[in-house]
Order: C-alpha cells, then sequence, then structure tokens
C-alpha cells in the first residue's frame, strides 16, 4: 500500500518534506541546498510555465536569454542591488582543472587559469540586462522593451528546503525599459495583476495584493508590489513580486534616450519575477496527510483510469470501452493516464495516485461494465460516486471544474478566516502564537518599529495592501499615530 | 533601408555573424564567450524546443530538472569523461562576497567563503544524474528511466562563435537507464532518427547518419552515433549526437539492479543531445546575401504584412479587409504579424524582413484592395506573385509548405553535389581545398593514420555512415588496405 506520511499535526514541516519526497515532486541531491525536480514535479512546473508564459505574450512581451554568468564589475555597479546580494553568489573563479600529479584519475583546479575577474553566477539579472539594454536604446522609438527570461539563478541561502528555499531555483525573470515613470509604473501593475490572476485561477490560490515596506523592497528597488498567499499552518508565503526600479539601474548602467522633444533622459524600469517556490506554496495551501491536492488546470494528469479484471478476456473488453473514453476525454482536452500495468495492484495504485495529487481516479471494473457504470473518485473531497458511462466525458470535465473551484474556495474560506484585526501588542503576539493567520494592525511607519516587531514576534510586515483602508489608530508597539493598518504574518 | 551585409563571397564568416547580428537573433555579451539570445533568436528557438519536446514526449520520455553544480569528486568519477571536459571546466571555488575595505562601493570575493568542495558548473550532467538514478534504480521494475532535461552548460572554449561555438549555450540532454544492452542500442538509434527527422524536416536540412571513430566520440562512451549537415561554404556541422555509454557511468557510479531471475547487474546507459548550435547550423546552411532565410515550420513569423496607404481611410479599409485575412491565416494555424506602425516606410520594412527571414511576405496598398489582390513575396526565392484576396489563405498556407519543402530540396541538392570520391591523397587534398564538401574516401581504420590526416589536411572523419557499403580498397594516406569508405570533411 501507500507510502506513510507524517500527518500535519504531528510535524508540518515533516508533512511537507514528505509529500515532495514521496509524491515525487523533487528529490535531494549531492549538491549542498540544490534539489532534483523530479519528472512528476517538473510537469508541473511546465504547465505552470505554459500558463503564465501565454499571459506574458498576450500582455506583449517576448522571451529572451541573457548569460549566467555576471562579471563582477557590471554586478556591483547598482550598489544596493550589490549589497543585497552579495552574502548570497557563487563566484566562479577558475576555468580549467587539471589531473592532480599526486593522485591519479583524480582532478584539481588549475591555478593558472584564474579568471582575470571573477564571475558570478546570477542571483538575478538586473545588471546582466541593463548592461545589455544599453546598447539596444538609442531614441525612444526603442522603447517599450519587454522582455522576459526563463532561467536558472543561483543564490547561497544557509538553510534551505525543497522548492521554498533552494540555493539554485527556476524562475522567470521579466525586465521591461520605459520611456516614462507612469509607464513602467503601470506596468509593474500590470504584471502584479498577471501573477494575481495566475495563482489565483490556475494554483487556486487566493493572494493578497500589496505594496512592501522599505525594509523588504527588493535590493535596487524604489517600490515592490507582491501578492502574498497564506498556508495551511498559518504562515505567510510571498508568491510574487514586481518591481518598480526608477531610474536606477538606468543611472548605474548609464542608459539614456532621446524623447521625441529630443531631450536625453533615462530610462526607467521595471522587473518581476516568480519562481519554483510556487510549487511549494501549492503544495502546502491545498494537500492533505494523505498527499498532494493539485489543481486540475495544472495538474500533470488530470484524470487517472484504473482497470480492475481478471484475465484477458475482461481486459481486452474493459480496454475497448475505455479507450473510447479516454479518447472522449482528450478531444475535450482533458489529459489522461490509463494505468494497466499489471504489476501492481489497484488498491496500491489508488495510494498512489492520492498521494501524487491526481484530481479525478476512475476505476472500473468487469461487473461495471455489465452495469454501465464506472467509480468516479475526486481526489480533495475523496468523495466516490457511481457515474454512468453514458456521456462520462463531459461530466468528468464538468467535475474537474468543480474541483478547481472547491481548492479555491477552501483557501479562500481558511485565508479569510485567517486575516484578524489586532489593537494592542498582547492581542498581536496572542493571535501570531495560537489563531496564526494575517494580523491586520496599526504600525507607526518606522522602519525601527518594523524591526523591533519582527524580534519580539519573528512576525514581519507582509505588505499594505493596494485597497487598503486609510484609518487613524496607534501602533501596537509604540502607540504613535497611524494611518492605516498593515498586514503582518510568519513567513515562509 | 536595410543594413549592410558581407556577402558570401567576400568573407563567409563575417557574412555569417553580420546575419546573426543584424537579423536580430543575438547579440555579444559582457561575458567572454557568452552571448545574449535576442527575441527573434529566442522564438526560433522556442519553435525548435517545442517540436523536439513533442517528439521526445512522443518516443515516451518524461523531463526532469538535475542541478546546475557538479561536486568535483562526483565529476571526476568517471574518468574519461572527466578527462574529456577537465579542461572546459567553469568551476566555483567561493559563496560570498564582502564589501572591499581599500574600495567603497566596490565588492571583493569572501576569502572566508571558500568551498570545501570545488563545484563545477555542468558541462554535461552525466555525472550528477548518474549519482542521482543510483537512488532510483533497484530492480528491473525500476527500468527503463527515459528522461530529458533542457538546461544551459558551460565548456570554456577558447574561440568562441555566435551560436556555433559558446561559453554557455542551451540545450537538452537525455539521459536513460536500461536494462539491457539491446534496449539501450536500441533507444540510442531511435534518438538519434528522431534528431534526423526533427532538422530534415522542421530545420529542411538534410543530414548523414552515422557514427563517429573512437577518436571522434563523446568521452565516456562506447559508441557515438551523430548526423552531419553541410554548409553553403563545403564545411560539415555536427548537428546532434546520441551516445551509448555501455556500463561506464552505472560502474563508475556503482548503480546496479535486481534483474528478473534475482541477479544483480550494472545498468545500461545512453544519452543525447542537440544545442542552440543548431540555429548556427540553420542560418549558415539556408541564408543568402539579403539576410536569414528560415523554414516555415520553425520561422518566429511566417507571415507578415504590409500595409501600403495615405491617410486614415485608406488605412480603415485596408485594416478591415486584412483583419479579416489574419484571422483565416490564424485559423489555419499560421502565425502572422501585421506592421502597421506608421514610423517606418514599407521599403524599410521590405529590407527588415527579408534580413530577418520570415516566409512570406504580404503587401497590399489602396489599389490593391480596389483590384481585390495582394502582392506575395516568398523570401527563399524572391518572387514576387500577385495573388487574389479570395481564398488567399488556403493560398498561402500551400505557399508555406512549398517553401519548406523548397529549402531543403536545394539543401539537399547541395548536399548530394558535395559527397565526392577520392582514391589519392593529391584528389583527397584538391577535393578538399576545390570543391569541399563531403569525401568519401578509404582509411586503414586506424587512429593514428585518422591523427595525421587532420593534420596534413584539417579533414577529420565526420562518420561511418550507417548504411555504409562495403567496399576493399587501399588508404588514402597509408595504401594499407580498408574495408570501407568513411565520410571526411573540414568541420565546424
Amino acid at each position: 500500500m501507500g507510502k506513510e506520511i507524517t500527518s500535519r499535526e504531528q510535524d508540518y514541516s515533516q508533512w511537507y518534506n514528505d509529500l515532495i519526497i514521496k509524491g515525487g515532486l523533487a528529490d535531494y541531491s549531492a549538491v549542498r541546498g540544490c534539489m532534483v525536480i523530479k519528472p512528476h514535479g517538473y510537469t508541473l512546473w511546465e504547465n505552470m510555465r505554459d500558463a503564465l508564459d501565454k499571459m506574458f505574450k498576450d500582455t506583449g512581451h517576448v522571451n529572451a536569454y541573457f548569460p549566467l554568468f555576471v562579471p563582477k564589475s557590471l554586478f556591483e555597479a547598482e550598489e544596493t542591488n550589490a549589497e543585497g546580494f552579495a552574502k548570497e553568489c557563487a563566484v566562479v573563479t577558475h576555468y580549467r582543472l587539471k589531473s592532480d600529479p599526486n593522485n591519479k584519475g583524480k582532478l584539481i583546479v588549475d591555478q593558472e587559469a584564474k579568471l582575470e575577474e571573477e564571475l558570478i553566477v546570477r542571483p538575478t539579472s538586473e545588471a546582466i540586462i541593463w548592461n545589455t539594454y544599453k546598447g539596444w536604446i538609442q531614441s525612444y522609438r526603442d522603447l517599450p522593451i519587454l522582455i522576459n527570461q526563463w532561467a536558472n539563478v543561483v543564490r547561497w541561502e544557509m538553510r534551505t528546503r525543497l522548492f521554498l528555499r533552494t540555493a539554485e531555483f527556476l524562475w522567470q525573470e521579466g525586465h521591461t525599459a520605459h520611456a516614462t515613470k507612469a509607464e513602467a509604473l503601470e506596468e509593474t501593475v500590470k504584471m502584479l495583476n498577471v501573477y494575481a490572476d495566475f495563482v489565483e485561477n490556475w494554483m487556486a490560490l487566493p493572494v493578497i495584493k500589496g505594496v512592501k515596506t522599505p525594509n523588504e523592497r527588493f535590493a535596487g528597488a524604489e517600490d515592490t508590489y507582491c501578492i502574498e498567499a497564506l498556508m495551511q499552518d498559518g504562515k505567510a508565503l510571498q508568491a510574487g513580486t514586481s518591481h518598480f526600479l526608477g531610474q536606477n539601474f538606468a543611472k548605474a548602467f548609464d542608459v539614456k534616450f532621446t524623447d521625441k522633444e529630443n531631450k536625453l533622459d533615462y530610462v526607467w524600469a521595471t522587473s518581476w519575477g516568480v519562481s519554483t517556490r510556487l510549487i511549494g506554496a501549492l503544495v502546502m495551501a491545498h494537500s492533505d496527510d494523505d498527499g498532494l491536492i493539485i489543481p486540475p488546470k495544472i495538474a500533470p494528469v488530470q484524470v487517472v483510469v484504473v482497470p480492475i479484471f481478471k484475465g484477458e478476456e475482461q481486459k481486452a473488453r474493459l480496454d475497448e470501452k475505455v479507450n473510447g473514453i479516454i479518447k472522449e476525454l482528450k478531444a475535450l482536452g482533458v489529459s489522461v493516464k490509463y494505468d494497466d500495468n499489471e504489476n501492481q495492484r489497484p488498491g496500491w495504485k489508488f495510494a498512489q495516485y492520492e498521494m501524487q495529487g491526481v484530481p479525478v481516479r476512475i476505476a472500473i471494473g468487469a461487473r461495471d461494465l455489465e452495469n454501465n457504470v464506472a467509480e468516479v473518485a475526486r481526489r480533495d473531497t475523496k468523495e466516490k460516486q457511481s457515474y454512468s458511462l453514458d456521456g462520462i466525458a463531459e461530466k468528468i470535465k464538468t467535475l474537474l471544474e468543480d474541483i478547481q473551484q472547491n481548492i479555491y474556495n477552501k483557501a479562500l474560506a481558511y485565508r479569510d478566516e485567517h486575516i484578524t484585526k489586532a489593537d494592542s501588542w498582547d492581542e498581536f503576539v496572542q493571535l501570531l502564537d495560537e489563531k496564526t493567520g494575517f494580523i491586520s494592525a496599526h504600525w507607526d511607519g518606522t522602519a525601527e518599529t518594523e524591526d523591533k516587531i519582527k524580534e519580539l514576534s519573528k512576525a514581519t510586515i507582509r505588505c499594505i495592501p493596494l485597497d487598503n483602508v486609510q484609518e487613524a489608530g496607534k501602533c501596537i508597539l509604540t502607540g504613535h499615530p497611524s494611518a492605516q493598518r498593515v498586514l503582518f504574518a510568519r513567513a515562509y
């Protein structure tokens, strides 16, 4: 039968790791902090990538590819950005190995092949990209540039967790260049909305759109917009960010353009990204103690059909019927796997697909065939129901839509129940410890207070929601006046 | 008007660089030997990738992702492979930068953040993958593993050329694990055939399928199968390779499995890859002195429509008609761009799209509209023809198919004219110098002779064709007996 998973109640963190490993999404690797994304996890990422990529293209963006390495002198050009990432940089210093004279068959770094200038493995690509844009932009006619890149990046994190925080991860990073501040700001918000649309409507995960405080901004940004999601343990997770970079990178790399009035000005910039971290969010938000729950719209396989039979004659009859149903499902755009592997028993398969989060399982035996029915089990609620085989494909398609909606509704209800107002420090800490979730509270607007709150409670300001109500109040820590509540939470 | 391109006759090598840069495929970068793939080039790569990816999936493969870095101790485990790549390895030695105490705002490598074990930036992933497979394979039930990876790799080449040879490049690498030698051999040849199918039927480039001599094998392979194409300057280009790795990596990483008879054996392996180098091949094989020629099936844009008008009223009437045609073309699966940018004149646009290799250009003016016609220009032959607007979409679709076929036929005729037999050394050298192309000649089968021929003529044995005729003869260099001719060429 299925492999054991630690329950959420027992150990939430271990439950998460179990799901990733036993659900076949990823595996640990021999490289510190790096993971292997297994086929099931990678197909999930492909589905997410393809949906996002289409949204990017529909909003006028094109893909390109920039070098993995950033020469140190470019990397340090935008100082705030460079300082922000300096402590997490993998650095290439040599370009050759040679045989170890003292150890036959082994290799050592060839000290004669030392680079004149060290290369940083990109933790993010603003520097290399803005250095390139310098050569592409002369006039307003060259603007806007709306480029996205799908790539791997490396940030040398000390504490890593599968998907949530890995030294190498996969992501996309949009880097746009504009003639005006207004246009760049519009782009920043547009892409935040694209992310929110994707995470809510494809990943079935409700998000709060907001702006980061200066403390939590991307290094080198003038403003960082974000979407924040809530996990089942009441901790928040930043699911995507969109940065208004002002003219910071244009100034660092001297990227100017001639406007329509023939005046020279620095170019305005945005950047925005989401990563394989989203898979971690997906797992933590929806899954249960039996395994993964994956929303149908991005599931690697939406429907699995398990035949139950004895002997070749029964199998042949099942095959004929099932192949017809599969054909109909595929014609409706539903992805289906027919698992007629005879090496495993149906019960083992049921547990396996539950673990992997396949949204719908159809089991069909010889007797079902006689009765013209099949047993349909949905992964999200674990309900089973007998379906007539007549028109079953259409009904499954509708069921998949129901499941998508149900997963979203469940996450939304949980999230909405977990936004709580706190009006005093004691209440704030008690809510964080006992109820968890987002705490809506007044803050005096200073970085010092923000730091102090973080130090005392481990909660950070997740964001100032975009649609925030203006409301006079007093800071929960200092009692100083405040013009609005902000959202605090402990976070991943 | 269009930007100047060096002609092939004048300077073939410069012609190639001009096409890449001015055709908008790629740009030089600030990183030695690395390039920026621009949107036009990246879209081409996406189209190639998507077609190949479908072929891989149709043959039962799935995608996964393995770490960018390979710890040195793993890298050196398969000694032949490690030796083969040791001289081209980018090596990460540190994981942190810090502020330079002597130079405000600058960063230096933090010497305290030195890695205990150096990390190699993958030049190929056999080592990290087989180290992972060790944990995934116990029994024959775990086999075969049919995994492909789309990734960036780094090989520190001393002489680089856009697309053809860059320090970092994008590729796919298939890594499969099998229970039997026969099955692994079958996989090796199957993927060679997939590559040949793709390069011939999508890239319109005829290839010769063959086996490499031991000298030219992939480091760590028992046999390397390849497809070889011919460029317009008569030089050959290796377009893809598929390796039978025997049990070499299984032995290096101790990957054993229990077979059906409960006996332990090492696992059999293959690996196979094609890269962005294919874009270089595409450019060199088909293009002309006016710019790129891209086969319709992988073209970033298949059809461009250029309206010719004065005033808004003419434009409005053109828009209405053209939008209808575009809708019909899209319904037929044809990608179309409507370039109604008023900042550029039609003539400039014509030259621009010719440069970029858009297969079909439709120009339509106010008078054309009255006559119910449009001017259709095909990029490959540069023929122009007036088409009735009635049913034009269907006719364009057929035209695209004709263009695809014509580009292939032209390349095939050139290639076939450039396979020549040589029966003496003098004839061999003269053919290489004057006629160029593949020279079919006898070789005594020794590595020494192969090296000597390379040294004297700069020609290498491209392959022993799979369907090679057995024919007794004498080696063109040594006169020693030979059982078959092999294909020599000067190569990229």
